[in-house]
This record gives structure tokens, C-alpha cells and sequence, in this order.
């Protein structure tokens, strides 16, 4: 079990980057070693991240340029490196630090699909489908073991994160139809990125509930098919619809499924319970229901089981933080799990609450 | 058709009481006559509505108490009474009102429900069900005729507004089967009524979105069954997850049914163009989405459909005002009706943006 | 008194173009006759303003371009022109509409100086400083005499109108002194205008309350001390600092001034109740305090007083929807004031609550 | 130095106690040995504190309950005690437990008046005035050396932590003038604590900034005239306004004060930066302004001076959290200080951004 590692962010100046900071300065055992952005180069951390200003340890330092072809020293420097690029540019700065001999974890949705073909309807060519065979899909509570030793993490979407925890013990456990299943989902704003725009200025977000990117639109439809398919073992397609509410962290997913005869709530429950044993995904007791607020800025997701006995449906609804489980706390997560350690080792497990 | 009306308000101390101050106060034919309150009788009516806090006409006039045995003396002050009290006591005064020659709208569950059966296993025993065969359901959009005239409008419940709209052409077009319906909304915080609440309380709503009273426990799953079951023509069971967004205003329905062969979004919209040619319900364009922000502090509805052919399900979205379509214009709008005016008169149709 | 009036927006596309939009829709003797834009033209204005996606007679119309050369065949069209554009801009087009023979009224800051000098270090050099002399400010608590009649008026910014209306009738009646005024304001996001920003991104906009340009930076200063002079009788400066809040409508302002000895804050009230007595601003009695919300939508100001005896300040506070009373509905009202028409005709007094 | 502590939590179930129970489970020598409530007794932790659900080893404790005669009892069980109760209350269990033998740390309002007669005044006859001249204000950037060692501790108050913090450093050398102080203050609602209240209810909060409790009528006024008149060297008093804005977390303090002549900003930076060589206050640099978005869920307060030569005052700004710097990360502060250990100890330096 490796003592400490030393760390670089390749994309410090987005919100995955800023949460990512976070978290690794109060891990024991991460070193935030190396700092790189693209638009941000060369400007102080304080200055891109309000988080850090005033803490001169971080605050004063500047952000590095980043190219591929400097890959080899970067890699003399550190021993893992979190990418949280825009698609396509990951991969090819990932490839380049993998190839370094670094450990990478890629917080964008490049590794994420294993057929590069489904990556290419979505994303255009795939820059490194070489790969994919060797990428694990970092969501701990099901690839543990996989994770292990794991050299090039695939860290989830926020919305396929929502979807596949609740979803996929259920599948799994034969407990509902792979048919016809509905993934409503309700997302914070940060989950838009951090470059401005009207969708996300504040007058017209704020007082605004509203789906886009419905019908099968958005582009994480592919990987929550994906990992429900497997879990399912046989192709399984969703209605899915994302939605953006008025505030900044969060998701909220409702999801809706026929259950089969027989099944209740409390089957429900446990079958998740026994999957998630172990992990940061808790499955709450009968009657309670998550909540986005319980989770903030907690490495944790809640899901929680009702079924409607009158229509046979299981509503199956999950709570996560999507700049922490639903992307950087679960990268960290899964390089822990990678490197031996505790799933929760250096990672808030109490949310800010309020 | 008449000319002008005096009007009553029987609890205007609440949300909706507020809300419908301000729009009678805007109205050119109606005239705020009278006044009343429960917990807040004798109390000045900018001391308890800060909206007209500083306009004397308004802000200076005292709140009165209210008794069912007083029907008679305010009979003689005013010609229509909007009733927004708790289900029950609104029963209770406003049969009394209707009785001393009234026309009454009210804003309560009590005349919503056609069977006091089912009334009776949500709400409890009906104080008046020899009424409610002579109360029309206050949806102009689909009751316009038996509202003509009518003397006692049931202003129907802020979800099931949202949730028929959208739902109801496609079921009597037949375009969609009735079996698997499922309703997911979204509601502001003013939902939940003026009472002070852990539920409601700024720091747990803000940053929190959470499904409550879900698997069929909402009160409002009767009443959303009944009017789809009445375009159906047969028996309608829906899967209903209220959930509560941190808004103040608007509720944002996202509902899915099972599409019958060959039926495509534009097939939707046509159906649902033909039954609201008139009424303030909007169908959108396609690649169009509703929003709350866009029906915030406006009469009207806002309603949208995609079908994801590879699920072949319709995505049918509807945005209200909680407080406006969704209650207290929608009453005024089938008061309009039912007097023989336009459905707008007096209602504000340009949203408040931002 | 005129009977009714044509009227043009010229920038209809941002928020006080929205907001004028909604108000003159809504007004029995102002029509909605042309609607322009500059960035926005060609486009339909139901893509444009949400708030009026779904009302045919409205979100159907097609921004026109308009440059000033076009200035005659637009006064062919209409009797009012509305200009709501950036600074000089506002002014270019302004002066073509005013020597074509239309009233127009201003919401830049383009004629709200009286001094070109003063404009000139602020803005740079003024476009039309000939105008400067005719145009009104358009206070009309301040300038009912001026306005009657008047064709060239100057809307108010929205920080001066917070500032100017609590603390004039203090400076007018000797109550306070005029050196050492603070005035600290509270603003909601929407007054930072329409174009997304890292500013107004909701992430960063939300939990976020900060001042900027502080230390006499801010532009509307001059505009400020120009109508506090004006009370004083000789030259006032005042520190102001705006702060940003985390809400979509609406400042607060809270202004300290040394009270003359003796002076109580039942003084303080009857100055303003007697300079208030028609117009749209409310002087709150004896231990009630401004709230943006109880404005909200509403064309209405709210002032207060108090008097801290201990240091000898009042603290005179105001509260006013920024982009109503702040801007649009005190052009609306003023233009009601030029044209012998009750201040509030067509104007939403009651505040849109909760 | 200790090695570590066992800590008790008087007082679990409000938001200063829910901010305990997050920062002290995130420290390392600090150990969560005992929670107790006052209404909230015998309920689990996770049914009080959402923050905690699904973490078996905290959200399934139960919270105790606590009377002053068992003060011996837990004082065998643990070295500190949090009391996080009301005014009063807090003082009573307080004194049973430290003359039980445990360090405590008191979060109300009771130990930070050194003068039994001016609490007298604000809150009642005092319950124990013989521990005032023991008890040590708990703010270490200012009472470093009177902390190391301290038994009982009277942990600061949120508004006097952001007015004391920028202007102590400029009463002190002498920079400013004492008298006609400003102190301008905007806070988040969780301020006002847990228990539901009309002025904390979502949809009245939502949308409104309003000052309260205006012109010394606020229970904080004494707590920071103290503080301001021990760096000013005698007795200081100063105009407070209260504001409540709508957020959940932080408080943004604009203080207005005159400058002596010649005093320029970067003297204000200067004195600050000497006196917060240590401690958790960081000084932003020229240009900078604080803001509550970079301090929130962090232990760190920010402060910012700029000087507007034109009417010679400074404006000096200051951003905390008010649950954190403002309350419970500040207690754990001044408890590390009083153990020897670094202020940060544990405690979370890099704010939730976004």
C-alpha cells in the first residue's frame, strides 16, 4: 500500500478542478504537487479560484501550461494526474501522461464508453481507442475490483452516476423489468461547467425549472445505457430527462421502473444494501427519501426505494453532490481504491448542512 | 353579460389570498369589496400582505372575521366570493355563501372531487357532498361550457393543473395509452402554503431538491386520476413524485406515457393546438421547452411534447405558476368565463421576466 | 390630456426592454406599436423574451433593426419612443427620434447629467450635449412641473433612485447635514444587465454577497451627488458601495447621514410624506422597514426612517424593484406624468408575493 | 501538547451544532465522544442532522439528553465540551461543567460580555457573573495569548466577528477616528438559527433583502462596541444595521469610518497584515474585495480595505461564513489554541467553491 502520492490536476481552473483542489489539499496522503490549466495558464491560483484566495500556500501559486509533449517531465514530478478537460483533449493529454507513466484519472467522458463507435455517435473520433480496453469505469460501489492497481480510471458522469446507483442492484437482482425504465433527473447549475452563459446567468436560472435535452439528446444517455445493460445483461435503452433547478450543487434523480410481481420496497432495499456494503452509497431506511441538501459537498450518494403497488412501479430516487460523488470526491475515491486505501480515506463524508 | 361585480375574499391572509388580491386589484370589472380572515382578522391588510404595505387603498383596510352565519349580511355587499381557506372549513362557509345567493369560487380541494368517497379516504368526511354534482371543475381550458353561468367553480389543485393540461388531448385523441402514465413535478417552495415549516425554512429549501409523499400518498393524485380518467373513458392510475425545487414560485410537470404506433411530437402538438384554440394554455413550438421563469407571475400555461421513438414514449412537459394557473388566476379566469367575459380580462399574460 | 399613445421600444431585447414590454402591454392607453432592437433584430421576440413565448399577438412580432437615418418613418408609426440601449447609443438614436418629433423617453444614463463635463469623465464625450438643457430628470416625485409636457426625458438609474428618494426630503428640510453621507446598496443580479458574465454565473452568483467598485468607482455616483446637490443647496459627495446579492430583482439601500440636533425620525417621516404625497413612493410608519420582495414587479418605491441617538445618524432606507420602479415603470410613469395622465395609469401597484 | 481530546457537543441539533459535528468528525485529534440535545433528546443523529444519514457510526447515534446534576458523569467521559444552547441555558450547563473539571467552549452569547451589567441589559440578569473574568473572547487572531490554556472559552459572535476583524487593526494603530463608525452588515438566513420563523420561510426569504433590528436595537451592538473600544483605548460606539439577505451561509460586514489624514489604503492593508501574521485571516491585496461564495464552509475570514480620498472615509469589508468563522470552526480554533495546537488544525481552509 503505497505511503503518499504526489498529484497533478490538468485543469485546475474549472469546477471539477476547484473541487478537486479541495479535496486533495485536506487528504492525508495526496500531495498537490502540480498545478496546469489551458485558458488559466499563467495566472495565481487565488485569482481563477476564489476558494483559495488568502491561503498563500495555494493561492500564490500560478497555473502551468500543459502540453502533451511535455508529458515526460511532468511525469518525473508526480505520480497521478487527475485530467478535467474538455472531451477529446483529455484523452489526449491523458494518453500522453499514461504513456509518461503516470496513473491517470480523466474526469472527462472520454474513457467512460467502451465502444468506440457509441463514443464516436456522440463525441466525434475517438482520439485514443487503444485504450478503452485498458480504461475502468471508476465508479467504486461496482468495480472494486477492477479499480484495484487500476493505471487509467474512467471517473463517471454526474447524471449516469445518479442513474446507475439506484438502477443497477435492482437489474442486477432481477427485481424490475429492463423495459421501459424513466430517469428524470434534476440538476444544479455547476453541473454546466463554469463558463458563462445565458442558460446559467443568474436572473434566468434563478425561479427557473426547466428540462432540456430531452428525448435521448443528451449526451450521457450512452453510458447510463451502458453500465444498466450490464447489469442487466442484455441492451437496455431509458427515457431520460435532464432538468436544471435553481441552485448551484447537486442532482437529484427519479427514476421509475415495473417491478416485478412481488417485489416491495424492502426487497429493494436490500438488494442495495448488499451491493453497497462497502463504498460511500448509502441506502435509506423505509419512508425516508434523499435529498440533495444531505449530501453537499459530501463525498456520499443517498438512494431510497418506494413502490407504488397500484401502478407496479418502483420509484428508485438518488441524491448526489455532482461536483463530488457525481465527479471529483468519486475520481478520488476510485484512486483510492486503486492504490489499496480506504474508499472514504481523506474525503468529507459530513455534508455542509445547511 | 355583466357589467362589473363586487367581490369577497374569505381568507386572503394566505398565498393564494395574496395572490388574489393582486390580481382583482388589477382587474377593470371586478371590485375588491370585501375582505376576510381567519387567524388574521382585525388585523390591517398591509401588516399581513407586504405587497400592498404602503398603498392606503389596500394597505390601510382591516382584515374581517368571518362566520358561516354572517352569509346573508355579506350577501348583500358583494355578487362572487373566492373561498381560500383549508378544505373543510372552505366547504363550510362557502355552501353558506352559495346558499345566501352567491356565486362562489373556490380554492380548496372541497369541490374538486366528483365522489365523496373518494373524497372522504384523503380528506375525510365531505361537509356538503349534496353539492358537489352542482360544482364545475374551474378549468376553462376544458370546462368552458358547463362554466358559463356556473355558481360554484372547484379552482382545481395546483399539480393537477399540470399535470392534465399536457395529458389530457393526448388521451382523448387517443394517441397514448392510459396504462403507465407517469407524472414527475417539480414545485416552489409557495406550494407549501404561508405556515413557517422545517420543510420551508430558507437555509434546508435552498440548495435542496427532495421527492416527498411519493408511491401515491399526495392528496393531489385523486383529483389528476379523475379529469384523465374523464378523457380516457375508462379508469386512469398515474405514478405521482411531487418534489420541491428551491423556487419560490412555479411548478414544472414532466410527464411520460407510452405513445401508440406511428404517433409522432407533431401528431401531440396538433391534438393539443385543436383543444386550447382558446383559453391561456400555450402549446410550444417543436424544439420548444417550457420554463417556470417564462409563466412566473402570469396567467398563463405553457405546454410542450417529444417523443423518444426509441422508448416510444412522449415526453409532455407543462409549466404554471403555483399561485397564478395553478391557483388563484385560474380562478379569476373561470369567474371570466362564467360571467360571459373574455378568459384574460384582468389577468396578466406577459410573464415577469426576469 | 391625450387619449391614447402609440409607442416604440428601441431595445426591447434586455431586461428593461422585457420590462417595458410587460408594462405598456398592460397599460389601457399606451400601444404597443413597434418593437426594435439592435443585436436582436430579425429575430422573433418570443425567441428573445420567454415571458412572452405562447402569446401570439406578442412572441409572433419581428424585431426590427433600426439605425437612425429611419428615425422620420418611425415617427410616422408612433407618438413615444422608449430607448433602452447602452450609453451613446442610447443618445445617437434618442436625438434622430426627438428631432423626428417623437417624445422620447431615455433609460440610459445618456441625458440624466446635466453637466457634459461631468458625463464626459464618466462616460466619455457626450453625443448630443445640446439635448442636455431640454431633457427632465425623470423622477416624477421629484419633477412633476418639469415633466408636464416634457419630450426628451432622462430615466433614472436604478441605484440613484434608491438613494435620491430617501434622502432628498432630509436634505430639503435641513434634517440632516450634508457632509458624511454613506450610502451602501444592496443589488439584485438582473441590474448587472442581460449579457452572461462570470459575475451573474449562477454558481458564482448564488451564496455570493460582495461589494464592487467601491471608493467612488461606480458610474452612477455623479448622478447621485447631482440630485443630492440639488436638495443641499450646494455640493454634496457621498460614499457609495454596491454590493451584489444573490437575487434576481430588486436593491435595497441603507444610507446614513448625521441628523441635525433634534431631529427625530418622526421628522425624518413627515419631510417625506409631505414631498411624497402623490407619486408612487410609500413612506413606512413607525418601526416598519423596506423589503425588496414587498416591491417586487410593483412600480412602487418603499422608504423608512430611523434615528440611532446614541451616534446621532438617521438611517434612512428605501427599497424598489431595480428594473421597475428602477427603471421601466418610472419611465412609464414619468411618461404618464408628460402626458397629464395619473402617475400610476396602467401600472402594477400591488407587488408580485411571495 | 495534548495528543487528543474527547469532545462532548451540548447542543447537537442546531446549525451550530450540526457545523460542530461536520468540522470535529473531520479532525484529526479530536474525538466525537458525546452529542446531546435539549428538544431533540433521544432521537438519532441522522433523523436531526440530514448531513448525517447513511453514516452508520454518527446518524445512528442517539442524542442525549443533558441536565446540569450530571455534570460529573460526563465529565469522566470527555475532556471538552461545545455548548451550543440559548442564551442562559448555555451559561448554566456551562458553569456545571467546567466546575466539573472539562474545558468548555461556549458558542452563545453568554461569556462574551465582560460586564455582567451591559448583558444585564441586553439579555437578563446573568447566571453566573463570577466566571466572566475568567472566560477568554474567543477570537485567537486577537486573544492569542490569553487562549493557550484557557478553560472556559466565549467563542464570538457572527456579526461582531466581521465588524472586529477589519477594524480592530485600524482602531489600533490608530488610523481611523472612533467615533461615527458604520457598521453595515449582510447576512445569510441560517443566521437566525433552526427553529421555522415567518422571516426565514422560503418564499418570503427568497427575492428579499431587508434590514432589521436597526439604530442599536441589535443584541450584537454591545459585543462589538466592546471589542472596538478595547483597540481603541476607550469607549466606541457605532451605527449597526442588520440586513437579511437570501442566502444560506455567510455574512459580508461593510464598515464605514473616517480615516485620519494622509491614511491610505495600503497603511489600512499594512496594519491588518501585522496583526493576522497567524491566524485564519487572510488580507486580500490591493484591488480585491472579500466575498461570502470564497469563504463558505471554511474556517477563513477575508478582509479588504479601500479609501475614497474624496470624503475621506475607508471602507473596510469583511467576508466569514457565518457558521464556520462565525461560529464553529472559530470555537474549534480557539480550542486548538488553547491546546498548543495550530489554529488550522483540522479544520477546512479551501472554501465549497462553487
Amino acid at each position: 500500500m503505497s505511503e503518499s502520492q504526489r498529484v497533478a490536476i490538468v485543469g485546475a481552473g474549472g469546477y471539477t478542478g476547484s473541487e478537486l483542489v479541495r479535496l486533495i489539499h485536506g487528504h492525508p496522503r495526496l500531495e498537490l504537487a502540480w498545478l496546469g490549466a489551458r485558458d488559466n495558464a499563467g495566472r495565481r491560483l487565488g485569482d481563477v479560484l476564489p476558494s483559495v484566495e488568502g491561503i498563500p500556500a495555494l493561492g500564490d501559486r500560478v497555473l502551468q501550461p500543459f502540453e502533451a509533449d511535455r508529458a515526460k517531465e511532468l511525469a518525473a514530478q508526480v505520480d497521478v494526474a487527475f485530467t478535467a478537460l474538455p472531451h477529446a483533449a483529455s484523452a489526449r493529454i491523458g494518453t500522453a501522461l499514461l504513456e509518461a507513466g503516470l496513473r491517470v484519472v480523466d474526469l472527462s467522458a472520454d474513457f467512460r464508453l467502451r465502444d468506440a463507435a457509441v463514443y464516436g455517435r456522440t463525441y466525434g473520433e475517438h482520439p485514443a481507442p487503444h485504450l478503452l480496453a485498458q480504461a475502468v469505469y471508476g465508479l467504486p460501489e461496482l468495480y472494486r475490483d477492477k479499480l484495484r492497481g487500476a493505471r487509467l480510471i474512467a471517473s463517471p458522469g454526474c447524471y449516469p452516476t445518479s442513474a446507475i446507483l439506484p438502477l443497477v442492484p435492482l437489474l442486477e437482482a432481477g427485481l424490475i423489468e429492463a423495459d421501459g425504465i424513466v430517469v428524470d433527473s434534476k440538476s444544479g447549475a455547476s453541473g454546466g461547467g463554469r463558463a458563462p452563459a445565458p442558460a446559467f446567468h443568474f436572473p434566468e436560472s434563478s425561479e427557473s425549472v426547466r428540462p432540456y435535452k430531452v428525448a435521448g439528446a443528451h449526451r450521457h444517455v450512452p453510458e447510463i445505457e451502458q453500465e444498466l445493460s450490464v447489469a442487466a445483461g442484455r441492451a437496455v435503452q431509458v427515457a431520460f430527462t435532464p432538468h436544471l433547478v435553481p441552485m448551484s450543487r447537486g442532482i437529484l434523480t427519479t427514476a421509475y421502473a415495473r417491478v416485478r410481481a412481488g417485489v416491495s420496497a424492502a426487497d429493494c432495499r436490500r438488494a442495495a444494501e448488499r451491493r453497497y456494503a462497502s463504498g460511500l452509497t448509502a441506502v435509506l431506511g423505509e419512508g425516508k427519501l434523499p435529498d440533495t441538501l444531505a449530501v453537499r459537498g459530501s463525498a456520499r450518494a443517498q438512494v431510497a426505494y418506494a413502490v407504488d403497488d397500484r401502478v407496479k412501479l418502483v420509484i428508485a430516487t438518488c441524491a448526489i453532490d455532482n461536483l463530488a460523488k457525481g465527479a471529483s470526491s468519486q475520481a478520488v475515491q476510485a484512486l483510492n481504491v486503486a492504490l489499496g486505501w480506504p474508499d472514504e480515506l481523506g474525503l468529507p463524508e459530513v455534508a455542509v448542512f445547511p
